[in-house]
């Protein structure tokens, strides 16, 4: 068996788009460092305080604008914190029981079973969903902040930012921490600039409350009910998307992986929870309000920095950026995960592809899709979409937690030194499992109850969207796996060797008009060797006519079957032929041989009627029947440089294919 | 040479939605009265009176909205009364010179040649977009006026409305014109019965103004010019589009088909004018003025009539009607206009086709497909469209009218008795041409110059996208004409018989995987009979190794050829292949032989990947390559009807094909 070699060539409007394509050994990443790690990893973790504090706000002001009532975000925020810090904890331990990675997909499989993985699954694509329309979403109103005159423009900007990202995307980025670096210290320095800036002034009194904002105006005044602070509490809770990603990415770091993965952990953990308190303490300083036209982040850093501040402009900026970074983030793992459940067999084969960039194209496109749908639909209001976010990451937590538990149960069976091979990871003895154990079994309650209190709360806005939406799509995925199961089950060969004995073929030459083209298929037909006929569908008596003598005159051999075709039809009579024929001859093959006008350009194609689609598709669905195509070019050069065609005087009537 | 009948059959949704095939044999049509003629025809001219006097109230509002100013649509209204009179006279003179129809493409053909017959048909078909555009908006603003809820919908309205006739064309209008004129009278009778009680009320004093409506604003008051009264003339003109439908469809009408034609075309031009003159003046009258939420035929029917009256209600519904009748009118004309273009090859062929139910469907799409943009881009707004509208109308008054001028001259040049032929009607000696001529030549001049006011006029506020469309359409008209010529002459067999005899053959059978589809490939080229070599395109080295073992295993015989593919491209490397075996073998044909999975359902499908279309684009680009797709059925039945799989024991990879 030959091996053939080759070298690449073309240029294409893709190609210039897209780039050039790499070779599939380029797959490979360098290890980064902790410092590199936080900027790749954090930036969906810490973007989401560019909102969490906001849309507390937005519920709280529900019950009326007070301040002492806008004040319970403060202990709704130290809530949130302290959840935080149980995720945190718990998911130290996947880290460390998944130095491969650990994303909930991958340790719901390997501990739960298939339902649990898609439901983990299913959970996880919904929300890198919703991370890209809520971050860019957000990103554009801290623009439209700093310039209220874009404001009509946010839906038509929020889809160009998708847009250009795909682009990028489709590219493919190289995995350059320093690149990712920039933006998201840049965030850090002028976020943490902003906060110690506003303590000063809180501290020694000075701090102004803002001026000049609109609140969202609430024509009736709820009663501040239990209810309305659990769904406060929800709404922030957005602010603990995105720190999974480490877990995701644990190949990535250097070695000792694990350990410097969960470091890393740790302090983006710490530096969200200082971020997340800094701004809600002193967004309630300020007076801060829920607005449709400018963010808390811009009502804080106006207020701390002044209107006219190029630090203001820096502050909104940096958060922009770091709400771009995140929805990125999405672009790189949505793809993946997409490809994951593919591979398994749970979503279309396509996804497992990777373009001439290396780079899932398909799962990109798909992201891009849904997201710019969103975004539309949402009309760039990230109010709109906060109910529909953050359900699928908490119940993914849940998963991935109950996963370790379960984990941890089996390690405890284990007797000192014994070690179990799990399908991901090794399970070593561990004397300490009970403890560990207890950890996950908090973290997967706490956020199994906070999903639950999500779901509820937020029931009647939006989130039974997703209460619909995720086990319907992991009825999709079961529906997929079982159609790609059935397949291999038909298409098996069950390792014994098929009958491919010759056996007799009818062949026939659909013929539309007589021309040049209808000689190549006669040559074609006649160099195979086999007895044919030709066959003309007759819809114009008139054309019919015309088409007999001419095929008297320039093919003179073979017969000319007229199908007759009183309806119009095309491929339909031709099918019933073919069956007429396979009645009459069983056990052979019909071979249809057709023409097709080969036109350089996609204009010149689209102005012939291009009926080979249409038949290939009518005769599949037929057993035993093999559709040929016989091009015939026609060159984009002008007639002059055809001296062979020079002598043509006779007009014929232009055919048609 | 046979000829081989058969049956019609199988249920599809197509069907069920467009209805059963129809014969070819069932083009025909029934000759109807005057009447009948009136109702079928006239919907489209009667119906802008629904706006034109609105359009110019509009424009006349720019110079303030004192009723002297106001006052002026009333000589306004009686100049294009006498525009509309010339013309009249003018078009009667064609319909006895064409007894088979002469619409302005066809005269334009006839008498002045290729150039000005392309220019007039893309002006009748850029103004038959627009006339569906513009009737069914104002049908909404009528329906939108009575309930004005529905305000906020009117795009969506209108666009249901355009899905709906769009349907009900498809499946085929019988052309039984006394479902033609129920609303056609019904309109004219609530419309005179509105007018006469309007004129009863005016003349007895008791006519009231109309209350509770809201002008249009404008910021800045103009100045009254000419310009600004050409301006609002040129809006009114608008009362003149649909004028021509009588002489396009002469032949649907009794013997003698002229005189009843041009009968009917009188009485026609009367009632436009009555109906245009009096909803003017009462308009005047009563102090109607264009507004954004209701239109003048609603503040003329509920002042006459009352708010709550049923008559205010079936004035409504009866303009609506007319209207959707006009926009219907623009499905017959479309379409049919569109296949006299493409039959002369100025537009794609498959324009020609008449679908299964008799209907020229592609442009039936087409204009469906351009009327719902013109629809969404102007917000269903009448006002938005109208300097678009009526250019066209008028261009291609001109050059029916100019042909027609022509034409008298050659009838001039006759001796007494004399006649010829032109290519689609006989000329015979008159001795009044020089009298008719001068006919033609007013109303040719008229509406030319009502074409260079309106464009002048209109120009900034619109006009400059037809301005400058109807160029580009004549001059892709011409490059499509240019590109059948071309491709005529390369396919031309020039009258001689063309070599055909057999040529060597290299086989080439894609492998992606070893399975049960594979197999049948094997067996098409073994029944073939030629030598065949094996060719698999090695994206991924592993699976490279599992299909070269399952190949030794399974088929066991011929070479497997393995291109290696480090960029992952599927086409790119089996055309490389195909070129380098071509230039080592001359003459010969290549034969890639490929599987195709052929699925019952379109999501099935999906979920695979479909290779052999992108094989078959890639490869129709080059000389003397066939491509053969062998489909393998996955028939849509549970696994346990299939006892000859039962016995499957082996897990193999899924195949994706």
């Amino acid at each position: 068996m030959a091996t053939y070699t080759q070298e690449k060539s073309r240029f294409s409007l893709a190609r210039f788009l897209i780039g050039k394509p790499l070779d599939t050994q380029d797959l490979q990443h360098q290890a980064i460092s902790k410092p590199v790690g936080l900027a790749v990893f954090a930036s969906d973790a810490l973007s989401s305080t560019a909102y969490a504090t906001e849309e507390i706000l937005l519920i709280l002001a529900l019950a009326g604008g007070s301040a002492a009532i806008l004040g319970l975000s403060i202990p709704i925020a130290i809530a949130i914190s302290i959840l935080l810090t149980i995720v945190t904890i718990s998911y130290r331990q996947t880290i460390y029981a998944y130095p491969n990675g650990g994303g909930a997909y991958i340790v719901a499989r390997d501990n739960l079973g298939e339902v649990p993985a898609q439901i983990a699954g299913a959970a996880l694509l919904t929300d890198y969903i919703l991370t890209v329309a809520v971050s860019i979403s957000s990103g554009v109103a801290q623009i439209t902040s700093a310039f209220p005159a874009l404001l009509p423009y946010r839906v038509g900007i929020a889809l160009a930012v998708i847009f250009v990202m795909t682009m990028v995307n489709l590219r493919g980025v190289k995995e350059s921490g320093r690149v990712f670096a920039i933006p998201t210290y840049f965030f850090l320095g002028i976020m943490f600039l902003t906060l110690a800036a506003g303590m000063v002034q809180f501290l020694s009194g000075t701090l102004p409350t803002v001026a000049d904002v609109q609140a969202i105006e609430h024509n009736v005044v709820e009663p501040l009910t239990l209810f309305l602070i659990l769904r406060a509490f929800s709404s922030g809770c957005t602010a603990l998307t995105g720190i999974e990603a480490i877990s995701n990415g644990i190949t990535a770091f250097k070695k000792p992986r694990s350990r410097n993965a969960a470091m890393t952990l740790v302090w983006m953990s710490s530096i969200l929870i200082t971020l997340f308190l800094g701004i809600t303490l002193l967004a309630h300083q300020i007076g801060a309000v829920a607005s449709e036209s400018e963010t808390v982040i811009s009502q804080l850093a106006r207020t701390i920095h002044g209107n006219e501040s190029i630090l203001y402009l820096m502050t909104l900026a940096g958060t922009a950026l770091i709400l771009l970074m995140a929805a990125n983030t999405s672009y790189a793992d949505f793809p993946r995960l997409a490809a994951l459940h593919a591979g398994d067999g749970f979503l279309p084969r396509q996804l497992t592809y990777r373009g001439s960039r290396l780079v899932f194209s398909w799962g990109i496109l798909a992201l891009a899709f849904l997201a710019s749908l969103l975004v539309v639909v949402a009309n760039a209001r990230v109010t709109a979409l906060i109910p529909l976010y953050a359900i699928g990451v908490f119940l993914s937590f849940t998963m991935s937690q109950t996963g370790m538990v379960v984990r941890f149960l089996k390690i405890g069976k284990l007797k000192p030194g014994e070690s179990i091979q799990g399908l991901e990871t090794m399970m070593e003895y561990d004397k300490g499992w009970r403890y560990k154990m207890a950890i996950s079994v908090v973290g997967a309650l706490c956020t199994f109850v906070v999903m639950v209190v999500f779901a509820v709360t937020k029931f009647t806005s939006g989130a039974w969207f997703i209460v619909i939406l995720i086990p319907l799509l992991v009825f999709g995925f079961f529906r997929i796996h079982h159609h790609y199961k059935r397949v291999a089950h038909l298409l098996s060969l069950s390792g014994a060797r098929p009958d491919v004995r010759a056996r007799p073929m009818q062949t026939l030459i659909l013929v539309d008009d007589v021309h040049a083209g209808t000689a190549r298929m006669v040559n074609f037909a006649k160099s195979i060797g086999k007895p044919w006929k030709a066959i003309h569908i007759g819809v114009n008596p008139e054309k019919t006519r015309l088409v007999m003598e001419k095929w008297k005159q320039r093919i003179g051999e073979g017969e000319l079957v007229v199908i007759p075709s009183p309806y119009r039809q095309l491929a339909e009579p031709i099918r019933k032929y073919i069956l007429d024929l396979q009645a009459e001859n069983p056990g052979t093959f019909v071979h249809v041989i057709m023409g097709h006008l080969a036109m350089e350009t996609f204009w010149e194609q689209a102005l012939h009627q291009n009926s080979a689609f249409i038949f290939n598709v009518a005769l599949s669905g037929l057993d035993n029947v093999v559709v040929t195509n016989v091009p015939y070019q026609i060159h984009n050069v002008e007639m002059a440089e055809h001296p062979e065609h020079a002598e043509t005087k006779e007009a014929e009537t232009p055919p048609v294919s």
